[in-house]
């Protein structure tokens, strides 16, 4: 194990936090907040860590995929553990369980809140809860590999931990050049809805906060309300964005290539577009009786379904209280999610491809045993190890998700509670029905389930794997000491 | 495709339907019931259909595994469409859609009811309902196999494709002793249960469908409060039967073997045994307050862990007005289910066993990329295949319920209500919550619904993969036919 590189690297990701802390305090400055102190602390003793990590070079720089994924959750967590501190000091949040599970809830771009109302809180406060998500979105570790050249290493590692879908791919050939090219998408995308709800006049710390947490499909709003006091107008174009923050950005540098063919033949996005359009229209036409018109249940239905299958989470409307089958429909597309390389949650939609092709290989197979098929995910064939791996990280989602369960049932809420606050959690969506619907919050919770919560937020984000090898012991050993493991091996799988 | 051996072994599917007809015929004799006609009217045109089915012996017996699956599905079909003739012809459930709904819930020892009381219904109706139990429990291809000397062909096919369990094998060399050796432990223990229940003065009438009810993990009573009013001894002897048939008959056979060591040493029993344990220490307690009396509170718990966890769905008391945390723990053992080569539904403790070792070394993989593992249960080696297809069956089995909840939940009623009918349909309990819970029935639901729930509850009881090819014209296509299947099996997969 490559421990100097880990440490190296970590040291890195602290001083870029640091950096990114910087526009809070800015925040704090023109609205003369005295709470930005609290910004301005947490800064300087992240930037002080970070500093401390970096100062020994590591000599091997070459890691593997166990780094790769070592480094991506120790990262996150020491982000989490570090971007929560403000919120606990300026007294915003003072419970530190609390404040971690909304920070984590922040970078995971989950979403779910331990707030019972957002508005008391500090405008600084509020503009790093809604940057949390947009440095969450993309990633700290893709933007790092976009920024600064980590010599030698296989920094594809590194961003496969952190990306996700199930094959996370190179744009162009060099992972730094790929790395920036996303983030430019990414940016791009987020300043043009910034100057979209401008023009649509919604205030410009708003508009700000509101296109941070759409970009990142977090969904943490500035308002107690979500985004239920926005304008229709200024409600459409975030639906737009939720809607293209859940595609792959694949098909965004096809379209900057100029290969439209590739680009609006995507398999995944087709499906993804084609589950909106019927949700919204279910949706919407259950809906009908509780809108003055049916322009508004379907624009109302738009945005709900736009929200959750990005697994953001604003609300326009609180969806809790419409008829059953809508709410059990938004439930079903939550576990669904959005595209494979975007910024969304879930299980995604070309996993779910994967699933549907392997199954119907395998029952193929039963009645032709010798014949030998690839499925194909956008017409290219997907290896034995990517399908297996699709229906290995099914397997543990759902096994996490049912464990779950268990745990936070022991708070004695509904079985609707329990379930959709983990189904939120785990696919990064904020709220769910009944208790934590999106008027609720997860504030009641006991400190086992918000632990619980916070566990899932992040092997959500991560996809699992990560979060899964960390609470693994057998798997952290040493690789050098074969004659120990041989034996080791025999006990943990036996 | 050998279609003369299917029709050919269907013919005797349909006999011995025919034969065991003979019970509610004679159950009416003794009540002196009219409804017994129609029992013997349609014996009489099964037997016909069955005789003229088994008129042409096929040339070839061999068969593969896609006639297994093939035979085993269709045979479960026309059993049950056979099977709830007498239901409408009686007018006991004079709707076709209904006694269908019954009699593969019977079949599938689901135990999901569209009545609302079940005293009304004549002696003969009642046998039958809980006849069906018995024979789908173990399974009627299974009996076939102990009784009629099937030549040539790979009757392990068969077998396998009727038997619950991620890996079927055969207790003695012989398919035909194993499938007889099967059967018999299964009249053993279900006579054992009999005499125990009249012995503690349970009326014989009851006695016999309750026994049949335990056997098959079914859950059909002939009272309306279920098991609501029988004296808690008899409510014990139940608990305990209701266990021990959700326990791999292996066991029993090894104990029959004098291997006591292999017998008391098996993972997966002890494994479901512990899940037993801690379910009902947890219940109990929760439930203690709605109890004159701890001990009360611990034999109901006990009564409904077990029901639930065996899949049978029998109930002594409403745990629909429990609180939260013992409903949710019922709905999380729903899903998980009793042992593998048990008459049991559910997922299967072994199948999850295999997933949580399959996840484990996925992980140690990622550590450990060129290590290679074979992961065991009870000692011996599981082989890839085996493996890949208790992950493909995971897939599945979560893909249907998502799917099979959307549908449900177009009803308009509950997501408890949605969600919890399909779990107890695909996981053959029969209760579910909210709206389907014990003191609920199923008729309510729409036609569509019914139809999607019949076949989520022979997708349970045949695991999966029998329905699924049903299902799939690809799969269908004649495997001499080369040319053809070449260019579609493109088509199928891209």
């Amino acid at each position: 194990m490559n421990v100097a590189a880990i440490i190296y690297i970590l040291g890195y990701v602290l001083t870029i936090e640091a950096a990114f802390m910087l526009l809070p305090c800015i925040t704090a400055i023109i609205y003369g907040e005295k709470q930005g102190i609290a910004f301005l602390i947490v800064m300087l003793i992240t930037l002080a860590v970070g500093t401390l990590f970096r100062r020994k070079k590591p000599k091997k720089t070459g890691y593997y995929a166990r780094e790769g994924f070592l480094i991506v959750a120790l990262s996150w967590i020491a982000m989490s553990a570090f971007g929560c501190l403000p919120f606990v000091i300026n007294g915003d949040i003072p419970n530190f369980i609390d404040a971690l599970f909304e920070t984590v809830s922040g970078f995971t771009t989950t979403g779910a809140s331990i707030l019972s109302a957002v508005e008391p809180l500090a405008k600084c406060s509020l503009m790093w809860r809604s940057f949390t998500h947009w440095i969450g979105g993309m990633g700290v570790i893709v933007f790092l590999l976009a920024i600064i050249p980590l010599a030698g290493g296989q920094n594809i590692q590194l961003m496969r931990a952190e990306s996700p879908g199930p094959s996370v791919g190179k744009l162009v050939p060099k992972i730094k050049e790929t790395a920036m090219l996303l983030y430019k998408i990414y940016m791009v995308l987020t300043f043009v809805e910034m100057g979209l709800l401008i023009a649509c006049r919604m205030p410009v710390f708003d508009s700000i906060a509101i296109a941070f947490g759409t970009a990142g499909t977090g969904g943490f709003g500035v308002r107690n309300s979500s985004c239920g006091e926005y304008t229709p107008l200024q409600q459409n174009v975030i639906t737009v964005f939720l809607v293209l923050f859940g595609i792959n950005f694949n098909m965004y540098y096809f379209i900057i290539a100029k290969k439209f063919k590739q680009a609006f033949n995507m398999e995944e996005v087709k499906v993804y577009l084609l589950i909106i359009i019927c949700s919204v229209f279910i949706i919407g036409m259950n809906i009908m009786s509780h809108f003055p018109s049916g322009y508004e249940a379907f624009r109302t239905a738009a945005f709900q379904v736009g929200s959750i299958i990005s697994t953001t989470g604003f609300s326009s409307a609180d969806f809790n209280a419409w008829p059953w089958l809508s709410r059990s429909l938004l439930v079903a597309i939550m576990i669904v999610g959005a595209c494979a390389g975007s910024t969304a949650g879930g299980i995604k939609v070309s996993r779910l491809i994967i699933l549907l092709k392997g199954i119907k290989k395998e029952v193929y197979k039963i009645f032709h045993p010798r014949s030998v098929q690839c499925i194909t995910l956008e017409g290219r064939p997907i290896s034995e190890v990517v399908e297996r791996t699709a229906f290995v990280f099914f397997g543990a989602y759902i096994m996490i998700l049912l464990i779950s369960f268990v745990v936070v049932a022991f708070n004695g809420y509904s079985s609707t509670t329990s379930l959709t606050a983990v189904i939120a959690c785990i696919s990064n969506i904020g709220p769910g029905l009944d208790l934590v619907g999106p008027m609720g919050n997860y504030g009641f919770f006991s400190v086992l389930t918000k632990s619980v919560l916070i566990f899932d937020m992040l092997a959500g984000r991560l996809e699992v794997f990560p979060m899964l090898l960390l609470i693994m012991p057998a798997a952290w050993r040493h690789s050098g000491d074969k004659g120990r493991r041989k034996g080791k091996i025999k006990d943990e799988f036996n």
